[in-house]
């Protein structure tokens, strides 16, 4: 085995990069995702004594058998040479194999899956390796929004992600999502149509080989988003998309991404699952609603019913649910919005309220019909409305108003 | 003055009756509402008493505050003359006046006031007496939802108040609303179309006097809604509609509901000041979604995204959210649905998932995965779905079984 361990290469790769490649790649190949014995016993061992371990049979029984399927008939000689096959295969897509260790690997990312197996969730692992087509994930999650949907959308839900998707772009962020019709492909598009920043545009996470483009007709979005983004894969070259492979892959979408949002999903799409796996590991769950009338958004509706998710309507709410503003990562300010004046335009008596309220100390709502001379309702909707926008905070039966209300109100600058 | 009070009436009404009657419309024509003041005097000594009082200027000072402008320049006997003439208005449109200790006084509805009160929320007081035109107010607020929303609605908002409407009016329930142009309009008409039950379907509360018609286009609507349900107003007749008796009226509207339906709602709309009060009552706010792109779901999304309130989607969640069932009221099964049967239809992993949670303990997924022989995604999105629909429960990492599963998935009765 040394042997091919250690034979010469292509030039520019150096053995020990080859041997890390190749190791990366067999242990892909022969142990279907996801594996918590394995990814332990990589995290423990590295790839590279993990995959000598496994062609030798010696590593924890719970990794063996969880390569036994598929290492029983090959020798360790085969084995060797369909790792590096699929390497050829992966290099002729213009992919590469990435790691932990690797500087372009997001391992910020996958740190969430530890606590989640540590708290019992059997299958909540990071992937050991992945293959790349395209730019790096360094900058994942921070910099990472998950969107994704039902392939069974509606215009109104691929309006809402083309649109979403394309500001927070614009915004100098990431949009991670699944490549599958529908919602996935409109916040695909609609990223690949922002202007560039720094960051790459969009990342598809996909359910098969890196070398295969499924659904087919996306083929020519999965080169475009390769690109300029990344597309990447689990699963080694010439894998077959299947229903449990997306299950599988949903784990990834979720961890790549700082939150989940759910733009459309039915009352039982797969899109659940990722939400599912996104609170998993303690990422925000996000879901848009829609009309009451679509099946397409009983799913959203049922996760903002119960609370499970969080509910925003544009890529504003999105940021704000994550307690990013344009200005703290140093970013354009996005369309439609100017956060730096909150209290702009408000109605004539909720500011009359909110300048009734005290700066420093908290006060009775009687008081405020008091300070302010307007009647109780009107007092009542306006701290309501006030509390709405963040400006006035309830504390029991008292309220405190919350911020700098600006000199000129309704005033937009310049 | 006890000339006047004494003096003998028409046919059928007793002398008793009578200076009840005219004191609760005297108090109702020379105190403009919500006064706290005078509600408590009233609550003291009763509206015959309080009513003497103000008369002979023998009241707290705050109640002959509340009440001077109005009594300033009338004698005592000019103001029982007013009042009569109230009264006499009132029944030639068919109204009467009505009050606390009367059978038909909605008291239930308006203790909630006097927590609200004790809060310290000045201007939160019930009406010292309404006028009503058409049915007994008793059930109410345990029979009745308030649904209201925007007068600048979308066909689908005043879609989804009509039908919301005729279901829960159809299931015995009252609807209460303002009779103001597009939801509620849409929501008296869908209570009016419903099949008539012993409730009355719809109450209209008014911010003029009982005697008019506002909006005049909705006379024709008043009309039906007085005749099968009930219009009713704390204002004397003759009263012009004012923005200020809008916000002062919404307080009434929330308070004759068991909870409050947000159907549309634009940013500031002045429907959030029904939900404001709702919320001040203790009453449960529910709000139903829309697209994001229609600026009449804004402050539905608003009350949702801040968790002020409820989502509802339609009448069984409204019905749900209130902690009831068709059945624990003794009414008809709602239109397409089917409580008895909450699993039905589960798709065959969450069924899975379903049966591999122990009846009577907690679990670990974990354990789930190797009971159900389900990879982990797939049964953190089965879960995630028995969790949506209330059949799992998470305790920290462990999950238990909620309910009962039938033997029968996915069968309808019958």
């Amino acid at each position: 085995m040394s042997a091919e361990l250690s034979r010469s290469t292509e030039s520019g790769v150096s053995e020990v990069d080859l041997e890390l490649a190749r190791a990366r790649a067999g242990l892909l190949r022969f142990c279907e995702p996801p594996s918590a014995a394995l990814a332990m016993f990589v995290e423990q061992v590295g790839a590279v004594q993990a995959w000598r371990g496994i062609l030798a049979r010696r590593a924890p029984r719970a990794v063996l058998a969880a390569t036994a399927a598929r290492t029983q008939d090959v020798s360790a000689g085969d084995a060797v040479l369909r790792a590096d096959a699929d390497l050829a295969t992966a290099a002729a897509v213009g992919a590469r194999l990435t790691g932990p260790g690797d500087h372009e690997w997001p391992a910020a990312a996958f740190e969430a899956f530890e606590g989640a197996l540590a708290r019992g969730v059997r299958g909540a692992c990071a992937p050991v390796a992945l293959y790349v087509r395209g730019r790096s994930l360094a900058g994942l999650p921070r910099k990472g929004v998950t969107i994704v949907g039902s392939r069974a959308s509606s215009a109104y839900g691929q309006r809402v992600a083309g649109e979403m998707a394309h500001t927070l772009v614009s915004g100098g962020l990431t949009v991670i999502s699944g490549a599958a019709f529908g919602i996935d492909t409109a916040a695909h598009r609609g990223a690949l149509h922002a202007e560039r920043s720094g960051e790459p545009p969009t990342v598809a996470v996909l359910a098969c080989g890196i070398d295969r483009a499924y659904p087919e007709a996306n083929r020519a979005l999965l080169d475009a988003i390769g690109s300029t983004g990344a597309v990447v894969s689990e699963y080694p070259p010439g894998t077959a998309p299947a229903r449990h492979r997306f299950l599988v892959r949903n784990r990834v979408i979720a961890a790549l991404g700082a939150g989940t949002v759910v733009v459309e999903a039915g009352r039982r799409s797969g899109t659940l699952s990722t939400a599912a796996a996104a609170d998993q590991l303690g990422r925000l769950v996000m879901a848009v609603p829609g009309p009451v009338t679509s099946a397409m958004s009983v799913g959203c509706h049922l996760l903002l019913a119960d609370r499970f998710a969080q509910l925003v309507t544009g890529p504003t709410d999105v940021l704000a649910a994550l307690g990013r503003t344009p200005e703290a990562d140093n970013q354009p300010a996005f369309p439609g919005t100017d956060p730096r004046h909150p209290t702009d335009g408000l109605d004539a008596d909720s500011a009359r309220v909110y300048d009734a309220l005290p700066a420093r100390e908290t006060t009775t709502a009687a008081d405020v019909v008091a300070e302010s001379g307007l009647v109780g309702p009107r007092v009542l909707s306006a701290l309501a409305i006030l509390e709405l926008h963040g400006l006035a905070e309830r504390d029991g039966p008292r309220w405190r108003r919350v911020g700098k209300r600006p000199l000129a109100p309704g005033g937009n600058p310049g």
